[in-house]
């Protein structure tokens, strides 16, 4: 049997995947099982965009530019125009969803061993980029009490070291639903620019801002053109994952430049959902105000169900879809596992992300859990009627 | 100004990409380019395979599993099992484009610093996935005058060390068209199970034999189950490149379980055309005929044309739609360049793929290019006058 890289065991085991089995295990035994656990939205793709691609008009399905199709790049700078960041069709890599966005800044502006600072809990995916680019990942912990601010600067400040290149954030943030303020984005700013570093900017959650704030993109921010590096995707806002359409969006010609080398060795991103992305830019400006308005009620009746239960706390989060709580219980992932494995109330019960996966310091979040507040009200309800009913009963 | 990764230097230029704005140019000027230099076939795409995206019924546009549609990779058992290859979906990854099968394999199976011994000339990306994988090359010579047949097994024994940890080839081969005999992939198979090796085989010409010679897959080879990862792709095989998909096969289950974990940091791959690619495996058997007729008349046209060139040697390929030939000039890419740049015939020109990009070791190929039969019979007779008229012309 030959050699296996070691590259596999670094890769930690997804904090959704691990609770599958028991999930699958549930629905075979016939319960209803609520899927609060993963950010696969249930919002219908837009009609045009999906339209697009069925009235394609083609008989070669042939590669696209590396950077992806003019028209699809000349498109997107009017999206972007509309959060008052101007781009040229030439600071846009199309990539293959946000995942090879991530990627593409990892391997082009890191070399093996240097490291990005990540406020925690983060997506638990770039754990898995940062394996794959061989860069590390240095978590500053933000708190549940605080709802997940951003962690004082010293901290940041502290952990610098001659191998750190970049600072990444998520804003509006997964796991934790957080909307980084204008202050906040402009410490980050100073930050960046006194110590030279990058900023990863992951904003796949840009529409999703809720209670009247504004979303500050990294690209608005002053004075930081060469450092800021957007990724971006469409899987959230339109409800497109499967298209795996992202982008890499940079004004610093020498880091597009060695992006363009990565892009240019995987050919091409996706040619149907480019199709289906161009169409997107032309939806009705009011299409995001009803998927909004939706999350929104959504995101109430979560967080409100949440704090009603005695020992539960959840800040009420300001954007994307997702909330974080913290729950009267020791081991958050020994109650998922449970929920599904032994518990069920009216044939019913629910399955949340358990925390501690988005935190890279081992120890922290183990009594939290991620939601994803991706079914409609009712279900949303019902799912909250059995996580109290189940916390009511559950004797660990 | 942040910190540039070395990585992106580290990535080599493409052999195609550098003539690029020398052909946009010559179009300018109004000369036509018959562009006989990327594998982009003209072949349309089969019609029920564009047809099944175009009816394809679906209101949101989902992630599909990290491995692909399972519905899809039941299908592609039934594709395999056409060639004696006994799969299970439980041994396919899909995966974006051909591409992604590379990189998932040289990260599944290699540690940074580990070594891959592949036969020179080869397909440039290899290049790209190294240094995303930081993993080294170390290429091989096949030679132009044995028609590039597999090299001698003493020049791999003699070059394996302590960190060479596969054998990869490309069959049949891009960039020279040569199809491993039976035989051939004997030596391979007896020299991966002496050294533990792993053999990576990337079959994305699989169809495209001619002569009546058979293809003999890696996955064919008797004993090498758990050594053996096939690297595949659609993009050829039914000209649907832009659809990126492609799949990483193996029967080693430690392997796929260390693949699966890459795939599932990047979710899924492309659901689109997972729908085509399902299609295209119940195309009538005779698709394959028509195609491969049409590009064994272009290849027969190509070679003899070639090879009544005064100075010109172009060896028969078996395989694929490239061949390779030897010019009689010192530099084949100033002879391209110049082709483009200064050259015109009936306001017509060629653009070609210098070769010594396709060799890792410098100095090699310096004289010879890469054609791919991508083109019509009556266009690859004018690109051919051309070239005939430019090898008189030439004086450099």
């Amino acid at each position: 049997m030959p050699h296996i890289s070691n590259r596999g065991e670094q890769m930690p085991p997804s904090p959704i995947r691990k609770l599958v089995p028991y999930a699958e295990a549930a629905k075979k035994r016939g319960t209803k099982v609520f899927h609060l656990n993963i950010g696969q939205p249930d919002i219908v793709t837009p009609k045009p965009v999906l339209d697009a691609v069925r009235n394609m008009n083609m008989t070669v399905l042939e590669y696209s530019h590396s950077a992806g199709f003019e028209s699809y790049r000349k498109k997107l700078t009017e999206y972007y125009r509309r959060f008052d960041i101007e781009l040229t069709p030439n600071q846009i890599i199309v990539t293959t969803g946000g995942s090879e966005a991530i990627l593409f800044a990892m391997m082009a502006c890191l070399d093996p061993g240097d490291e990005i600072i990540i406020p925690e809990p983060f997506y638990a995916n770039y754990n898995g980029f940062s394996v794959a680019s061989q860069v590390n990942i240095f978590p500053i912990s933000s708190r549940i009490e605080d709802g997940f601010k951003l962690p004082p600067i010293e901290d940041f400040e502290k952990n610098i070291t001659s191998r750190t290149k970049a600072i990444m954030i998520c804003n509006p943030n997964n796991p934790t639903g957080y909307l980084y303020s204008a202050e906040e984005m402009n410490v980050l700013r100073d930050l960046c620019l006194k110590h030279d570093l990058y900023l990863f900017s992951d904003e796949a959650y840009r529409e999703f801002c809720y209670d009247g704030h504004k979303h500050i993109s990294a690209m608005n921010l002053d004075g930081l053109d060469q450092h800021v590096i957007l990724l971006d995707t469409i899987s959230k806002r339109y409800s497109a994952c499967g298209g795996r359409i992202g982008a890499f969006i940079t004004k610093n010609k020498a880091v597009y430049d060695a992006a363009m080398k990565f892009a240019q060795a995987r050919l091409s991103p996706p040619t149907f959902a480019q199709i289906a992305g161009e169409a997107a830019v032309d939806l009705p400006a009011d299409y995001f105000e009803g998927v909004k308005a939706e999350y929104l009620k959504r995101r109430d009746l979560l967080v409100s169900r949440l704090n009603k239960i005695p020992g539960v706390f959840c800040p009420n989060p300001g954007g994307a879809f997702y909330a974080m709580a913290k729950l009267p219980v020791e081991s958050a992932e020994d109650f998922c596992r449970w929920l599904l494995e032994s518990f069920s109330y009216n044939g019913q019960t629910v399955m949340m992300a358990p925390a501690s996966g988005f935190y890279a310091t081992p120890g922290l979040g183990k009594n939290e859990v991620r939601f994803a507040y991706v079914l409609n009200t009712d279900d949303i309800n019902q799912a909250m009627d059995c996580l109290e009913k189940a916390l009511e009963t559950y004797k660990p």
